[in-house]
């Protein structure tokens, strides 16, 4: 309000900018890789450790799987990014899997996919930056140490950034991106040169401790449960993807084409990254337990688990501690930079369901610097309070993540079908029915795989905190129906008839008046300025001595309004005031009745605490009758002319 | 805000009452007692077990010093209480220490006084209810595990009792008040009576435990200075004998002598506990120790410390269980009691203060049912944090009560020495200038005795939390000075010439427009029908479709007042339509501009997010422009008739 407040404000969102330079804020390739594919590509951070996680409940014997179970992840991998590229082509907008489903399914399946990407770009944020600080954690143990505060204040940073504008944010993210993939590469080129071609023995520091499995000597169904899971867990990797469908419109021209390409790229290092890792895993011997302490019997005294990431930077670069730093310096950063997918997807999301009246007006509002700070701001903090609850602990927030990117799969790509059919029926061109039909096959098997593994996500997963996400996306959806139905409600009272409304014959005006200072006085003057049909003064005997000071004042002055006293038992203000005025309306109803209230003006916040609570109180009352309008005399205080003003700018985001 | 609120505030406060009832909220002297002498008399709950715990660091050796520095107390409070009898004979209007500071020494110092009371209150609060949790947890196991939740929940029903009147508060607790009279006497004399006159030999569970001192061999400086420290402690026991003098105007008629009389009566039985308590402790060989568990070698493994009182109680009663179990129970509920006195005494002098104009002007509206629901609300909050901050611990608590305390008894004497010192230049009858000479001797006794312990308690006690009570002392004082100079420099600003201002020439009227609905059209002939001298309505161009089709059915429509676009590059809203208004004021600068904005009233709290947020903006800035009006035109929606209004109920309190 303030001017201190207003200066951290500029310095930390910047200058505004005008309106026809939005179309500047758009991406080229080389930018857009790094600002909507560090999600899907950090993913790989912290997906191969999930594998060895779930694995380790059935003992070190199982660990076997996890090349297995790697390699059916990949094959999903490649489905969904083919699937995708499908859609970012026939759905440029920008809507992504919200506008599919919308389209092809009716409203309400958009409504499940909106409220399934809201929870999922909260957990986004807090699953990145809670693993970027376990990553981080890992080289110092000062973060270690100090976790959720680490992630308090990359959010709080990542927010500030956001708020500044899109454009800064490609810029200044597209660096550490191409970093990390280059350090994940060095590292797995790097390690299978020295496993296969030197032939040395990599031995991750883990790998000899002695495992205590949680449930050893597991077979049959149980052991087909645990591997589903283990699954369930691993197709963490495939979170993110759908980020590019949603930024569409940020792409250059063709934004289609463009931004198709650059899934297929994202796709191809991801699967290599992710594969790669795995293999390193198996040569090293990696081994990780949910509680390192308990379950490693011969690790030293208060061992502490590095990230599987970690441990294979340290394993392969053992003589060169520079690119063990390079390689989880470099993996914090790229986590970091991941929740700002989240952060440039939640607002445009926000924006087109409030443009659809499905959340508040407001959030429709563009706020300073082309950036929807309101969706900014609530992301940031809801992803905090996650951050808060669940400890920056990146395993349990992972449990909750993966339900709601394969719902939102899901009613994606069976929208996708439906999308070919509706177009074949009507598509004559031999050529262009056949590039219909495989484009409808690939999505097809895009569901097909998304939808087993939805599936298998929710059967192994529920009690795990699936459940939590579950009901939140319940909660969101019933949400945005109650306000959709509420605005619909509203519009449906407002339709106006052709005929105009009757004017009100006359116009009756009261001042309320407390004392008889330079407000009133000035709200009498303007009240008569107005010239209505009858005017009174209105005062409420609370004190009769005050009453009588006043009216002697009154006459004294000789003023030209009458003053009328309604008197108070009980000593209210508001009651008489109100049953005057109901007086008024029922002895002329088709007149109205304009009430003027004297209201101050001050300069600082904690002086409205000390001025107009009874007129405040008043006037909101007053709104409740019908036929009465409430007219605020302001007066301007000496202090009203600190105030900077600035702070009333508004802006609304442009239509899509 | 809705119904089911409504219906809890009902079933916590009751009925409203009328303000011609008032009068007979007034107290005889055996319901004032309880009601005003309960924190005096609960003192001598903890006032002798703070003397053992200070004399504690020293070793058992310095337990013989508890007799003598119990006999300084009981003088200084004979000399508080002959003082305090003078005051509310020359005071009876309950403006208390604040009265007879201010008008004896000037404002500056009754601020002093005020500051030192409303610190006060709050630690009275928060005092007595941990001391209750300390005396009811010696009973049972389960307070003294959960002193904080007990403590809590204890200020909120005490607030509740307290917002539904005085009346009900002074019969509901003159009972409990009565049984500890009666059960600390009981104890007292059935003490005495098995160790002088059956010869028993008493001896309390601690009496034999080897007490390690904290600092042995204490003598010279070191142990006058801690026996001062001890003295000072002490002194808990003088807090709350001024409340009868904020409370005279309760009494019934005379007051001021009935206030006398009650205050002799309170005394004489404080006194009487106080010595009696020592003496049995004397007796007994009661040991206490601020660390019990470290200090007490031969203690039983996991050693909880009753209090004081309630190992006498123990003790004396070791026979006869009934007799240890009524005297804690009462101890506690009486202890309670004492934090009713705050409840009384605080929203009275907050009142006070507000009708000096020392505090915002809402804390003198009088809530439902004749109590002073504001200044009630605030006392339970500050108590419950201080509660929470020092987990109910009232050894440590105690340690900032009594500075304020001295700091009032201080002023209050010394005003009342100018006080008579006023009168003897103007009395000339002999009898009355002699009684007035007596009158002046015992108020400056009373001045040096609390004088000195004021020095004494500032001294020993600064740094072990007095200072924290001095420094919210000034901050009281300064926000009060504040305060008072914001409303004075107000009132001078809205002081009245003589001569009438000038009516302005004509009313310009700009209605806000954004979309052509119901609301609209009301507020278009609402204005019309003040019949203006021009009237334009004014839309905001942020997106050319939809201005194009506001502007088509406009004239559709033929809707007789102008459409004026503004156009919005940054698509700002209340910016241009601020700069259009300023033109207009430019332009004809002696006229006056009422602004026209339609309003959504809604039912459900919820629903307010969804409107009005632009109306409001708007609104908000426009009265910082000089010359303008802003007129809401209320539109009603069907929700609205929902809301329950009658939480609009506001009373102001009588003058005093």
């Amino acid at each position: 309000m303030a001017r201190p407040t207003e200066l951290v404000k500029r310095l930390l969102l910047g200058r505004p900018f005008r309106s026809d330079r939005l179309a500047h804020a758009v991406l080229p390739k080389r930018v857009a890789l790094p600002v909507f594919a560090s999600d899907a590509m950090s993913s790989v951070a912290y997906a191969p450790e999930q594998i060895y996680l779930a694995l380790s409940i059935a003992g070190a014997g199982a660990f076997v799987y996890a090349g297995w179970i790697g390699l059916f992840i990949a094959l999903v991998m490649i489905a969904v990014v083919a699937s995708y590229r499908q859609n970012v082509h026939a759905y440029p907008s920008g809507g992504g899997d919200y506008e599919v489903a919308t389209v092809n399914h009716g409203p309400a399946a958009g409504l499940v996919v909106a409220s399934a990407l809201l929870v999922d770009y909260v957990l986004t944020v807090a699953v990145s930056i809670s693993a970027a600080a376990a990553n981080i954690g890992s080289a110092l143990t000062i973060v270690d140490e100090h976790k959720v505060a680490f992630s308090l204040i990359a959010i709080f940073l990542l927010a500030a950034v956001n708020l500044r504008g899109i454009r800064e944010s490609g810029v200044a993210f597209a660096v550490p991106t191409y970093a990390f993939i280059f350090g994940i590469i060095a590292l797995i080129l790097y390690g299978l040169f020295r496993a296969f071609v030197l032939g040395d023995t990599l031995t991750a520091e883990s790998a000899n401790f002695q495992l205590v499995a949680e449930e050893p000597d597991l077979a049959g169904v149980p052991l087909v449960f645990l591997l589903l899971r283990t699954f369930a867990s691993g197709c963490a990797a495939l979170t993110g993807v759908e980020a590019i469908s949603n930024g569409v419109p940020s792409f250059k021209p063709p934004k289609g084409k463009n931004a198709a390409t650059t899934l297929l790229l994202m796709g191809s290092i991801a699967v290599a990254m992710f594969m790669g890792l795995i293999a390193l895993a198996n040569i090293t011997g990696v081994q990780m337990a949910e509680n390192p302490r308990l379950q490693f019997l011969d690790a030293p005294n208060g061992y502490i688990q590095k990230t599987l990431l970690a441990q294979l930077a340290q394993t392969v670069f053992d003589g060169f501690p520079p690119g063990f730093v390079y390689v989880t310096a470099v993996t914090g950063l790229i986590l970091v930079l991941a929740a700002n997918t989240a952060f440039n997807g939640f607002p445009v999301l926000g924006s087109i369901l409030a443009q659809d009246r499905y959340l508040p007006r407001q959030l429709h509002t563009r706020g300073d610097r082309l950036a929807f700070s309101n969706g900014i701001v609530m992301l940031a903090l809801a992803a905090m309070i996650l951050v808060i609850v669940y400890d920056a602990d990146e395993n349990k927030l992972i449990q909750l993540y993966i339900v709601g990117v394969f719902v939102s799969f899901v009613m994606s790509q069976s929208g996708m079908i439906r999308h070919w059919n509706r177009h074949l029926r009507t598509e004559r061109d031999a050529r262009a029915r056949r590039r219909m039909r495989r484009s409808q096959a690939i999505n097809a098997f895009g569901l097909v795989m998304t939808a087993a593994v939805l599936v298998i996500v929710v059967v192994t997963k529920f009690t795990h905190g699936a459940w939590l996400s579950i009901v939140f996306m319940v909660a969101f959806y019933l949400m945005m129906r109650l306000i959709r139905k509420h605005y619909d409600n509203v519009a449906r009272e407002l339709v106006p008839p052709d005929e105009r409304p009757p004017l009100p014959s006359r116009n009756h005006v009261v001042v309320v008046v407390s004392k008889l200072h330079l407000p009133t006085l000035r709200a009498l003057s303007y009240a008569q300025a107005t010239r209505p049909d009858t005017i009174v003064a209105l005062t409420v005997n609370v004190d009769d001595a005050d009453t009588r000071a006043l009216q002697a004042e009154w006459d004294r002055r000789r003023i030209p309004v009458p003053l009328s006293v309604v008197e108070s038992p009980y000593r209210e203000i508001t009651r008489p005031i109100i049953d005057h005025i109901k007086g008024i309306r029922k002895a002329s109803p088709r007149d109205v009745v304009t009430v003027f209230i004297p209201e101050y003006v001050v300069g600082r916040w904690w002086e409205n605490l000390l001025h107009n609570q009874s007129a405040l109180r008043i006037k909101s009352r007053l709104l409740f009758e019908p036929g009465v309008m409430v007219t605020s005399v302001p007066w301007q205080l000496a202090s009203s002319e600190k105030r900077d003003l600035d702070h009333f700018d508004d802006r609304m985001s442009p239509r899509r």
